[in-house]
């Protein structure tokens, strides 16, 4: 999509990411940011005695990934899109583990006028390197108009 | 809260995290974390002629360190928090610019129990220095029962 | 460009990169992340009485930028390009200050056919907010044929 | 080499650089500075079925830390050069791969007198643990003149 | 211990941090901080043949990495704790190696009486997830009295 | 000092590191290596009401950032040096502010025979751009004898 206004974006649209995949170095990286140290991120030991066994990724890292290949994906652009509006239903259904491969698929979904300006619904489904969601979510994106 | 079972989180608690400057270093890092360089973030001229007049913080970023302060704010716990659940209906309501302060306010919303675990909601509103909401959100976090 | 194979590039076509403020950040975290902490760059008081005044980017910043730029503008793509294979005669001409702004204008200068494969020749030009050229080189990518 | 000025350099002189361990973090970290996202750099399914068939160090991180390994070996000095001047033809030989450990080995080549300061041509030849050139090219210098 | 004041640290007082797995991001990235590229932290091959056969975190990384576990176990607060006074006597008793889990087991040791104001010395013993020693250090803070 | 074995120390040599400004970025970077989030470094609110009336650097961070210096004046080599043997009576004698720009003087103090290996004591004293002590402490270290 080359530079989508709010008129261009069609219901049921797919488009896809690139995929990234997630690193040691992204946990500790993003443990580092945020400060959150919660040990079933950042401790081998606590790990393995926990839930799922061994360090996974944490759902707010899952997230901003998910929001960058997103921009990477062509689904907004620089001219037409103002800003992040919110998010509606983020869930997450498996653990990203390092080593993963996470991409998104999106699909517009909807769209509410609002005047100059408009909505953007699109579902993204945060899939692994086996297909599998890990999280899923709505991405309100707020698009310019054409005029 | 010290180490806060699904049966001690109470409706209507209050509890508020440590406040962080957002600096133009953490819109850089946040950038490169995620990959998305978005002009309105990461281009001071692109960004003076559009929206918001200035550089803004990614709303991903606001969310991120939003996580973070929720966590070293005591409301999780290493040992009876199980996992990040989902989110639902995060909005963002004013920018957050560079050289802003946020904090979180979280205020128990309800608690869903679900066998031997429960899903505690939790509202989180993320305010500036002038205690203005920039972004609200509920956060549903998974947490151990005691027996 | 979508997806350029060898075939597709022309002489002669232009391309224009987003445009990324070099901040302060951008210069502590490049010295860091090379080792070269050379004073010019990373001593405000050494810079003030050296040759350009004040802290300069590394060249090699302003390199490694350009070339995350290059790739951000479409000019090459993951199923196309093969790889880099190298530069010829990078000059630096302006330095590039703490809050300057820069993108690169791209131009195809050339192909060479290596058979099944083909390497293609950008003219790469770093150029700050007041469109004066910062650095000039040319890059060299290895590029898929079509069949 | 104790604070070479123009007059100092040696062509024929050699000198060798301590050698450092590319990682996986180098990598994402790279990707993460540059906005690189290139995915046979960062998406290990993608690349175990592309050229390479392994993740590969970006060439601009190649060359960035052969910079600060040059900056390391002693070639240079804060006190006697001015400026980095530019590259002549460099050259991507083999690829870099995560566990790689690479060095820089520098010859001066040559000098060009500019009046009141001079160029310095070095030959950098970047190899790895098993002593291969990864890359090769020239890095032109500026120096500062006895008086 | 919630926002101790001067008064309220008692000797012999015991607190234990949560523990963080030092991972070769780590060392990556504590090299790229400090510009401490020494090579029997980030050189593999030079590593292998040196004193201890691989290669080992910092003395300072662990260092900085126990203040930030001390901060984190709550023995001080941003409310009650003026800042840092000092160090006595800091050993290395082991190496820190990659994929080594430590944490800080503190001890109130004693209290100097400075007026308003008061040092406390907190014996810091960092442990691996052994329960070796690794490190061990006197942290001297300097805390408010209550009135 | 080149390649200083245990025998090359002599009582009451100087050397003197270059020098480093301290940036926002330092704070942020080392807050987020750490974990130690405390207001006084990275609440700018915060630090304004706090005792040193705006943000500092953590007192670890001039320690870890003085230890990169001194690796990077020469005092240790990798080819001599074994190791960080400890440090005695580490204090903080003025804080670090964004700007500060830091340097450390070494001078070798004493020595100490081990048999086949000897530590080195060095005074570091870490100034400031106004030639300041900030920070004062005995760094031991451990050098290879020449047989």
């Amino acid at each position: 999509m080359d530079k989508p206004f709010f008129e261009d974006y069609q219901e049921g649209q797919v488009i896809q990411s690139p995929g990234r995949t997630i690193t040691e170095t992204d946990i500790v990286n993003f443990a580092s940011f945020t400060g959150d140290w919660a040990q079933m991120h950042t401790n081998r030991e606590f790990a393995q005695k926990a839930f799922f066994k061994e360090r996974v990724a944490h759902g707010a890292l899952t997230f901003a990934v998910s929001t960058g290949l997103a921009v990477r994906s062509g689904i907004m652009h620089d001219e037409t899109t103002i800003g992040f509006y919110g998010v509606d239903t983020l869930r997450y259904l498996k653990p990203v583990l390092i080593g993963d491969t996470i991409k998104v698929n999106i699909r517009v979904m909807g769209k509410q006028d609002k005047g100059r300006k408009g909505v953007v619904d699109l579902e993204i489904r945060v899939v692994n390197q086996r297909e599998e969601d890990v999280a899923v979510y709505t991405m309100k994106i707020l698009a310019k108009k054409k005029n």
